[in-house]
């Protein structure tokens, strides 16, 4: 079986493993207070050129992101998201059950539109409604895109505009930077968001996210948040050592682009085959279309997701590459085809 | 200046006035163990034909929506509305602010149709979306609309399949059910729904709603609830007695009638003089469309809110007769057109 | 049946009641947006000499509790409160249903003192533990006790060397400020607090707590708390109406004065008598120890709550005077005795 | 330094993390549907005799804990705890935040007294108070105590009789179970309670908790829950791969055994030195009480906790002992003093 059902099937790189194995006898106190932690905050922020960044570290997306708006928002406050965000569909209600509405945006192809930000706020016109104050987006999205420099700082000066923050879901992160059609930086990340967060756990991590606060108003008291919303993990140490490994040289990177290069040739296969695509994605997840008996067949081989009918005779279905795909998989089921 | 904002621009209706009067220095117990409470609650059971149902009395319509989602669902658990539903538009997140996510499905006419309750079951597949527990509507809508028998019987149905709650918002149910196109009874009403409110407010009461469960599995504790959430009057007689005024022979529902012919009054003669409208609402809300200029020369005469822009040229604004609506003020109304 | 169970058995006092019915067909806007609330908020700013506080009028006093600690705290933040504090008890935990713990002192009388808000910050220690924000109290407290000056005082000094917002819950604050034992002025509450509420329910209104917001910080959006957490008004004046009464000239004062002097008159009676009381209350609640046989007696002839079991013979009630208890209730009760 | 901080200052046991780094390359589906973690909920199920139960697996305690309690109860209920219990004091709010209060009952030795159960039921009298729904309690306590049987039995009895759920935090069952002074087994423990977790983090895990729902009415809809709150983890298997480990064979009991046998020979060492010790602990935290100066010379040679000032002249630290803790620490420790 062919496995691209997702970019967390297998444990860890092996070179993390392999760090988590060599200190593991080590004593270190809890909960994150450990010089691993510190060590691999400071690689962060030196490589995302904000050394007075606050640097969290999460178990998982889903944490990071109902923690940080918990901790952003007061009770009235709302998020703005595409409505495909992973928030607004995939977290059960996580943000909500944290008391705080998702104003949804239809967005076909799942990246918010700058446009969408003056409409979410002329909508909301008073105390009648929720107040907007923060934009979620996801980079790359639920649907593989990516936002452009452009885009980002277009929906960085509505932000500005309306006194909203801006944080961005970075699960996929790795595999958005180093696509062949991205134009941003971690740095122009880091710059431009008011918070956002390094996803590992689809990344070759064993688990583990780094959630980064620029904007100084975001910083107080998130550890409170941390441990009430049950983020904090008491060997914290374990988040610590895995970002050391994927920041100290260039391994997060170096991921994302296997995923990347593996996508590329599943993609330029497919479509010399003539399969459409649901949609324009340049990173790890691809949404080709089949006639549902290619998909029926396909599924014999393949381990992957359904993603949604087209038509009667045609679905969309994802596959999703990563840091351990290989080579002969692609090939292999492109032979299939 | 003739007021057509909202029905609820004056005081109480001169005999529920009278009733508070009357009754100002008997001596009760508070929150709403009082006879006063006791009797108007055996009235109403008594008029809907539902001597099994409980009645709790709410001061306003947004703490009994919040106050009975948070009773009924458990937390993972979400509301299916209309997109234009009070709860998802007008009460600043209360019902995100307990926890739980509205699914909004869109509805130009302000009704939620029964194969959308199929659409929302099957879009939440598993557990990692939340889990539709409860169908939220509204009669008369926000839109002035109204459910039929058959739509009702027809939303039931859904229900039963999927093992959802109905609850039917009845802020302005008095208008709904005594519409010259309305095919509904009260007694229907506390049949096909788990539970609903009578919306007093809106209707001639200082204030009050009375909400009925018909549904034994919700009655369970729901005072706790009530305490909990605010809804609890310390002299919960005022409650009691002016639903007892409404319902110890037929005000409700004369009041609806009369909001409904001065409305029907209305609306008749804006049809004669060519206006369209933007719902077709046979109730005490109107929402014609008339040209910017003319609602503007209105707005120096007549007090109303805007609903939405129609285009470059055309603006709906919402009109609402009530109980103290009189015919002079329509006509004059019309006079000026 | 002589009735002190409470100061809410009847229904207004006559004057207010009469306002209500004066202004019945006056048309407003709704939500406390109308002339007759920015009437009684400016009579409150003038009458507490804080021209720039800001007024906020409620139905009843949990709603204001927990909308006002909603409002004012993050989600890892705490209010500090006497263990026999009306939010730790009587609210069916609607503090906790927003989020917040609370950290109950163990208070006999029920006055919190300024060493124990010490006590409660230096337990609270990092951030595995909730972080204290916030000082609730009660003038006059659940046993009819008083703060002095010099105690308020005090408390005000901790809050500020601990960052600590001080709320006021004057549920029964005429009673408070009209005692023969008190010191304390409304205007030294403005001054010593940053926030309090004024509350009408139980002195002479049909319901209504005026909520004062001095601290500029506590100000913002606060009217989409009011609304989320189901404490706005749709016809918002009946506030209005019933503060102007209050504040126009004296009568908030001079009810509370009444239901002080009845309570002195029972007091003194009952000490004359030879009964013991349960703590030193020289406002509106009384709680004096009887032997359970005249406990049971009296209940014959008087409506009252039992408060505790004070050994196997004896008991403590609690009686409560009102604006509307008579000298007569009073004589008749004692020649009971 | 001699490490005696706590019983998470290491990664796992070898056994546990060569069985993660065997497995490293297996690719899995996520979210816990995999088969390590359906054949590690087999093996606890065969070992607690409880094929019925359902087996969830966390991440950490506090995750556990806030999941359970948010799960099995309605907004208006609460849990009971000894006012030491994790969730009272060291959870930053957490079962708060969920909504629900925790009804503190004074234990010096951390243990609740079944009648502490009649205490708090017959205190909260109504629905102006929450309803107690839960007891939860600690299994090794806080300060290393434990329950009998007999005591387990008598607060089983006291649940039943008012409907309460009896809810066990195991995050040191292992130490529980395998102390010189137990006589409760692991299957008592499945049979007496309706809920439990067993403890990974600290017996030697990398992490990981499992909690076992017993009663059937707890299980409905739990996976939702534990996604919202945000304990799914993306690679769950590896939860289940460290549960095969430990209940395979008797890991799981070995090391809280060792852990305890370096707790006997360190109490005992103290014992005969003649220091007193906070609690009668016969698991693996100690709680010895030190003069001030001898605490701050151990502090030079060894990490542990501060726990209370005694008086002006002693102190009481906490030991805390685990799989790792080696003989010769606890010599060179105790030749120390």
């Amino acid at each position: 079986m062919i496995f691209l059902r997702n970019d967390y099937s297998e444990g860890a790189h092996p070179q993390i493993l392999e760090a988590i194995c060599k200190s593991n006898m080590e004593q270190t106190v809890g909960y994150g207070l450990d010089e691993h932690c510190f060590n691999a905050a400071k690689l962060i922020q030196s490589r995302i050129k904000r050394e007075d960044a606050d640097v969290h570290f999460f178990v998982g997306g889903t944490q990071t992101n109902f923690t940080s708006i918990s901790a952003f928002l007061r009770p009235h406050e709302a998020v703005i998201s595409s409505s495909r965000g992973h928030i607004c569909v995939h977290e059960t209600g996580a943000v909500e059950a944290c008391g705080h509405k998702i104003v949804a945006m239809p967005t076909p192809d799942a990246k918010l539109k700058a446009d969408q930000i003056d409409e979410a706020i002329e909508y909301h016109e008073d105390e009648h409604f929720v107040k907007p104050k923060m934009v979620y987006i996801t980079n790359s999205t639920e649907l593989g895109t990516m936002y452009t420099k452009a885009e980002l700082q277009e929906i960085r000066k509505r932000c500005d505009k309306y006194g909203l923050y801006l944080y961005l879901d970075g699960a996929r992160l790795a595999s958005a930077l180093t696509s062949s059609e991205n134009d941003l930086t971690i740095e122009d990340i880091a710059t431009l968001t008011d918070a956002f967060y390094i996803g590992g756990t689809k990344n070759g991590a064993l688990f583990g996210e780094a959630l980064v606060l620029s904007n100084p108003v975001l910083k107080p008291d998130f550890r409170y948040l941390l441990k009430q919303k049950g983020g904090m993990l008491a060997k914290g140490r374990l988040l610590g050592i895995q970002f050391e490994e994927l920041f100290r040289d260039n391994l997060y990177f170096e991921l994302g682009a296997h995923a990347n290069n593996m996508a590329d040739m599943l993609r330029n296969g497919l479509q010399s085959k003539g399969y459409p695509f649901f949609s324009d994605s340049f990173t790890n997840q691809l949404f080709p279309i089949f006639p549902n008996e290619t998909a029926q067949f396909l599924a014999e081989h393949v381990s992957f997701e359904n993603e949604c009918k087209i038509d009667e005779k045609n679905r969309c279905i994802r596959f999703v590459t990563s840091w351990a795909t290989t080579q002969e998989d692609i090939e292999k089921l492109l032979a299939l085809l």
